[in-house]
């Protein structure tokens, strides 16, 4: 991972960035191998090094003030004009053909729901919206558009859902205060201005408006989850902000519910994690301590469930190669790019995949065709336990129907074999939920994202065998292989009553040929 | 991984070499991106580029002609007496405290038995003399002794056990023909001149004693199992053969049996695989479809199974991100070393572990310490989904045991289910056994191993599951947790009667604290 000059200097960043990179060490040529000599990622400490990617001090281009409160990213723009045309690109189609798996949004492609790539995950999510429509949102601009465009039912948990879609969210939170969790979505949606009520996550998100240095502007999310795991804010360097900014939104939430359903607050399940090391287990395990953080109801088993949502930041920051690396989420998704006579970061947000690995190669001196290859070797075998567990997980789910309506016929299975199945089944779902939700497809931390799904498959199997166990004990037989019933969730979905597509189904990669 | 000039640039190489180096790119200082950008290694094709670690063409220090024939290392050792000098430190134990996994032979260490280690691999492998006592050699130098003194149930398939542990296997074989697998272990061992009789592998079984080159000698194992792979070789490179030295033994094999069990030959399964893809699937379907590779009856179920052998080669070549970059095993383990004034690839195999990861440098610039925590990152992970799939699978077996029981005492065990659980049941037992014989603990090739482990747990949940179906049918009351009676399997272990040592066994790094 040595690092190629060139591509990662910046020269005409805006001058105001400048303090900001103070905390950053860059490297002369000559003196590359030291500073990796001294390499990595300290877990805990917030004072580290990046290896690859750190820009070098810039010159400025700033031409106007941005004044306190602006959230118009017009007026931004016409500061940043170079970011804010990158920006808007968020809401074009991604090159078509470069991603094995992630397909959500490509040129000339029908946007595939993720409930057709993997009908298992129909059945599992069976009981809610996310078991109705399941497709990706086409990119920052568009996100709150997606949403209005998706199953209404995805909105359900009412202002919660905001959290992430719109800049206008940390003020509608602070202004209504718990009202603005539970209250119905399309009424605080209507307390935005109207001419930006579908605009996406914009340029306030993430900078601060005087000096463009990177913010958190999700105290009340983000910031109360990184008090959970003991870090100070005011030490957190530019780098560790170049991956936090992004971490606002993309890692896991529940919301909890009051006793009428109502969702009461968005948080995230970090409690006994540390820095670079929130595990699945204590996810898991705060999801599932609360009564309040199940969400709905799966049909199939009728247990109240919570959920797992797009844990990127967590998966990628617990002990992967490229964390320890020091790198960040905008050193892989935003790589500095060339826009006439400039070098910006790349505010059209992508996949390295899609962006033909430009991003990898200011680290990697590999061709493009061996990279990929490199991924798609991981990718597949994530892929092919993703798909396996969560077959797995679905079989367990219809032994629950079957053991439920045994019991509602009379019979009286055992308590015990019950109970340990229904813990080992919620273990397996909230995994294949997790790696489901993560959108690397394994990448991020390949061995972790490994680790995660082979857990799966053991719980999931140990819940199948004491099922198997306690429905032959009441008499009932049980097949040997289970019928799934699958185009009964993958059929008439939602709202708009969706049918299957099978060519969207994506196949395990080692099934038998 | 760039290239860092100097480590291996071997400049007192034998001139012999150089027309084995003819087919290697050399790369001047200011090329390397250049070549890089042409990286990877094309599966089915077997002129590829090593990018970190070609050696420099050199000028020979022979001093002396070896004549052919010659057997003895320290002939050899007249005319490469750094190169003897290194060999026979294979004989001395390794620093202590560096690898987290293999301690096989460490300083000052009691040498660990892996039935302590890993107590379900004692009921596992009961049955045969693996089961008995499973101690890793101490290197090259002293195999023959360490297979003298380990339990003689060991060598119990005759001839064939010194086919990787003597230099004077190739010759053997040839003039004995079929007799050579099937006849007494000792008897052949006899045929061996006495002062050689306990001598390791050595320079004749990689080398050319006319140019030093190195050179297949096991063309009765390994060249058949190349053409199994569709393998010309004529062509292969100088690098291919610093991998494929190795993969003469560190390879899986079976030693199919005749109708009175003598043995008949040693094979490697490489049937329907490719160069670069030699996969676990199609192992196990070569190891179970010929019943004549059933070399030992398994205790606790009473199955005939076949064995799984140090198949590093196998996972280590089968897509791994090392492999896809031209690295040669020799490249890791036998790295550039300066002896006095020479530099001369380390002819002390060892783990770059043990070596404080000098191998790993040559290519990788970070720090030791960085390396070695990435490495550790991967191998805790294997290490816990092995650990956790191994007991699966052993708890599996106990249901056998439980079911053999109820039919030999008259109930009649569901035929399906029994059939199908054996099936998953020998598929994880067969995954298990690799990932417990590779020496890498599922570094070599991380998300492979993974794979194979996840699948191991996969196989081991569907055939507990069947089993609890098929007991429970016919009325045996089967406990949540089965007892796997362990101390009957790790204590009194053959002919030593070994008692479990539990201060030796690993414990699953992910296990709940």
């Amino acid at each position: 991972m040595a690092c190629k000059k060139g591509k990662n200097e910046p020269d005409n960043e805006p001058k105001s960035r400048k303090s900001d990179l103070k905390s950053h060490q860059s490297f002369p040529d000559n003196s590359r191998k030291t500073p990796r000599k001294k390499a990595g990622r300290k877990s805990g400490s917030f004072s580290k090094v990046c290896y690859g990617c750190a820009p070098k001090k810039a010159e400025s281009v700033k031409t106007a003030e941005i004044a306190d409160g602006t959230i118009d990213p017009a007026q931004w723009g016409k500061v940043y004009p170079v970011e804010y045309d990158l920006w808007k690109k968020t809401g074009e189609p991604t090159p078509a053909g470069k991603s094995r798996y992630k397909r959500g949004y490509d040129v000339g492609e029908e946007r595939p729901d993720k409930l057709d790539e993997y009908p298992f995950l129909a059945l599992l999510y069976n009981g809610w919206a996310f078991g109705s429509e399941y497709k990706e949102p086409r990119g920052h601009l568009h996100m709150i558009q997606d949403q209005l465009d998706v199953d209404p039912g995805r909105y359900k948990a009412g202002g919660s859902c905001l959290t992430c879609k719109t800049p206008y969210a940390p003020l509608l939170q602070k202004e209504m205060g718990k009202n603005y969790f539970s209250m119905e979505y399309k009424e605080v949606l209507s307390k935005i201005p109207k001419e930006h009520q579908t605009l996406g996550v914009a340029c306030i998100d993430c900078h601060n408006n005087k000096d463009m240095s990177l913010r958190i502007s999700r105290g009340f999310t983000l910031g109360k989850a990184l008090d959970k795991l003991g870090v100070d804010q005011s030490k957190l360097t530019h780098q560790d902000k170049r991956t936090l900014v992004c971490a606002q939104c993309h890692v896991t939430y529940n919301i909890p519910k009051d006793a009428e359903m109502k969702s009461t607050d968005v948080v995230f399940p970090w409690d006994g994690s540390k820095w670079g090391n929130i595990t699945i287990e204590n996810i898991i395990k705060k999801v599932r301590s609360n009564p309040e953080n199940g969400e709905w109801t799966q049909s199939v088993t009728g247990f109240k469930l919570g959920f797992v949502r797009h844990p990127e930041f967590e998966l990628f920051s617990n002990n992967s190669v490229h964390w320890q690396a020091g790198v960040a989420c905008s050193d892989c998704h935003m790589p500095y790019t060339k826009v006439g006579s400039r070098k910006v970061s790349d505010h059209r947000i992508m996949s390295p995949l899609k962006n033909d690995l430009k991003a990898c190669q200011q680290c990697h001196t590999e061709s493009p065709e061996w990279l990929r290859s490199q991924i798609f070797a991981i990718q597949d075998r994530s892929m092919s336990q993703f798909i396996r567990s969560g077959y797995s997980t679905a079989t367990v789910a219809k032994l629950f129907e079957m053991a439920n309506k045994a019991q509602a016929a009379g019979k009286q299975i055992d308590k015990e074999l019950y109970a340990q199945a229904k813990n080992h089944y919620e273990e397996a779902f909230y995994r294949v939920a997790f790696i489901g939700a993560e959108n690397s497809t394994g990448f991020h931390n390949p061995s972790e994202a490994m680790r995660i799904l082979s857990d799966a498959g053991n719980h999931a199997g140990k819940a199948e065998a004491l099922l198997r166990q306690a429905l032959t004990k009441v008499g009932v037989t049980v097949p040997i292989k289970i019928d799934l019933e699958l185009t009964k969730y993958t059929n008439n979905r939602g709202t708009k009553k969706l049918m299957f597509k099978p060519k969207h189904e994506i196949k395990d990669p080692y099934a038998e040929k």
